[in-house]
């Protein structure tokens, strides 16, 4: 459940899973983690996601091509069924699309569409388009994974390492970048963060069928929001030691340009779709394994505290202000 | 897969279809019919369809309170899971919301999902708010059916009969009478049909179930449109005897006020969704008992013919012309 920053997220979700709590058997998990649950055999669970791309909110139209777009809104959808540890099957498109609108815009989000199912190994299964003034692509992924892989949100405890796949803020920065101009090549790998991000799918597989994560969720919001979801269904909070969360060096090359303190950025910019996960102390050679084995950076950037805060540390253990924690009004 | 009137909806889905061919294992019907059908298991197939409400498009603000707006996207999408012989299940719910709304609006919304849930004894399970400057509800349902008992658009056949549940008009004539403000309580059918359709979900199970339909749609987007969306998926027309279409004594009364021909707005009015179905002759009884069981009134409107043209013909059998033909562009 990914929700903007105009409404108090947390206390939204609270009140409405506290009235649409599971009543119906089959339901494994209802809302309020990355994608919800229901069984469907002893040996499977049904995952299924939504999410929404609305132009003027998740996107600009002359900043992103129609076949990215299209691409990409399935992409943010299947990288919540990863964040569960599971596989992606199908997808359903509910399109809003103007009258005035060129038709070469809908092929071109077929065309992303084509190459999401390629890339993800899904299926577009069923659709619709309405009018709407405001172009919005909603999509619906359905994927399975086996009960006791499932990595939920819930699961976390004190003392538990935080880990992060990659690295954070590119997509963020390569976003404002676009939105300057763009001026050589050099900034290309940001932009292509921002504009095709790719969902750790492979990993947290792996990890999850490894059994290694106590609680896992990807990052759509910034590592400190989307790490605050976890905190938060836990009851718990979190140390993070700034220094270690994992920066590109495209990133550490161009975010003078945008930002005093080169961490803002990176904890608050949304949209990196790595995967953020806890896990006791003792699993660190087998994640360690995992990174080698698949080419993909884990770091460990804090730990789970039992005080219900999270605190950002610099390397003299001090907490520091982060400038961009405006999505947080949670206080225990 | 509704589409509105803006594109030649026949010819993007046939090119969409054309593009996503069931590639993936386990589909067993992909784009282009009520809901989408992936096998889950030998005994069940999971149904997955999707439908949005767009304000400004499918409603306005004023006109329905949030509680009926959240049960209505709900119920839309329900009728398509009937509309396959099968049973709901759960949802999901997409929704863009401004930042200036009213809190209010959210939680009659919520009021309607709930009521929904009652009602289609179907759970909320997942979902997603994003910012949006116009209001809009995508909601996704999840249903089931046995492999044997599902009904596609496709497998009507010439000379099999076209029915259609309860009667035809009235939600269009209800919108039309809420539109120039509602004079009492006479009225209050029409509107309730439209602010509060029902989906036949009992009667399309209980049908399917005894197999007796070739093929099946609900009428969202009127008679007519919805009857070619099942001619044209099987290469073939239809006679359809103008004087059979089912009216109500309400919508009979109040419709002159609106139109000369009283057939006119509840051929190409949408939003009954009734169910529009075909059948060989010889079931005509076993359509009688159920309909008598359940207390739902089932019309013959028609004929399947092998001509592949829809023609409306009036008692003597002459082809007359329907003003609001405006959504057909097909010609064989």
């Amino acid at each position: 459940m990914a929700l903007d920053d105009m409404i108090d997220e947390i206390s939204v979700i609270r009140s409405i899973r506290e009235r649409f709590k599971n009543k119906s058997k089959g339901i494994s998990l209802g809302v309020g983690d990355d994608a919800a649950a229901v069984k469907v055999s002893p040996e499977c669970l049904l995952l299924a996601t939504t999410d929404s791309q609305v132009e003027g909110v998740h996107f600009t139209k002359g900043l992103i091509s129609a076949s990215d777009l299209g691409r990409r809104a399935v992409a943010v959808s299947v990288s919540d069924i990863g964040a569960m540890g599971g596989v992606p099957r199908f997808f359903l498109s509910s399109l809003g699309f103007s009258r005035q609108e060129d038709k070469g815009l809908l092929k071109g989000i077929m065309d992303g569409f084509e190459r999401a199912e390629g890339e993800f190994k899904v299926a577009l299964i069923g659709g619709n388009i309405s009018a709407s003034d405001r172009l919005f692509l909603d999509i619906t992924v359905l994927g399975e994974v086996e009960p006791h892989i499932m990595v939920k949100r819930t699961g976390a405890k004190p003392g538990d390492i935080i880990y992060v796949t990659g690295t954070v803020g590119d997509s963020a920065l390569g976003l404002r970048i676009l939105e300057m101009g763009r001026r050589n090549e050099r900034e290309d790998y940001l932009i292509s963060r921002h504009v095709s991000p790719q969902p750790r799918l492979a990993l947290g597989r792996e990890i999850a069928q490894m059994r290694l994560p106590t609680s896992m969720i990807d990052i759509s919001d910034g590592v400190i929001l989307d790490l605050e979801r976890i905190t938060v269904e836990n009851g718990l909070g979190a140390d993070i030691y700034v220094e270690q969360i994992p920066l590109s060096s495209d990133y550490r090359a161009r975010v003078s340009d945008f930002a005093q303190d080169p961490y803002d950025i990176a904890l608050s910019g949304g949209e990196d779709y790595e995967l953020l996960f806890t896990s006791p102390q003792e699993n660190g050679e087998g994640i360690k394994e995992i990174s080698m084995k698949l080419g993909v950076k884990i770091t460990e950037i804090g730990r789970v505290t039992d005080e219900p805060i999270i605190r950002v540390l610099n390397s003299d253990g001090k907490e520091i202000e982060v400038k961009h924690r405006g999505f947080i009004h949670f206080s225990a």
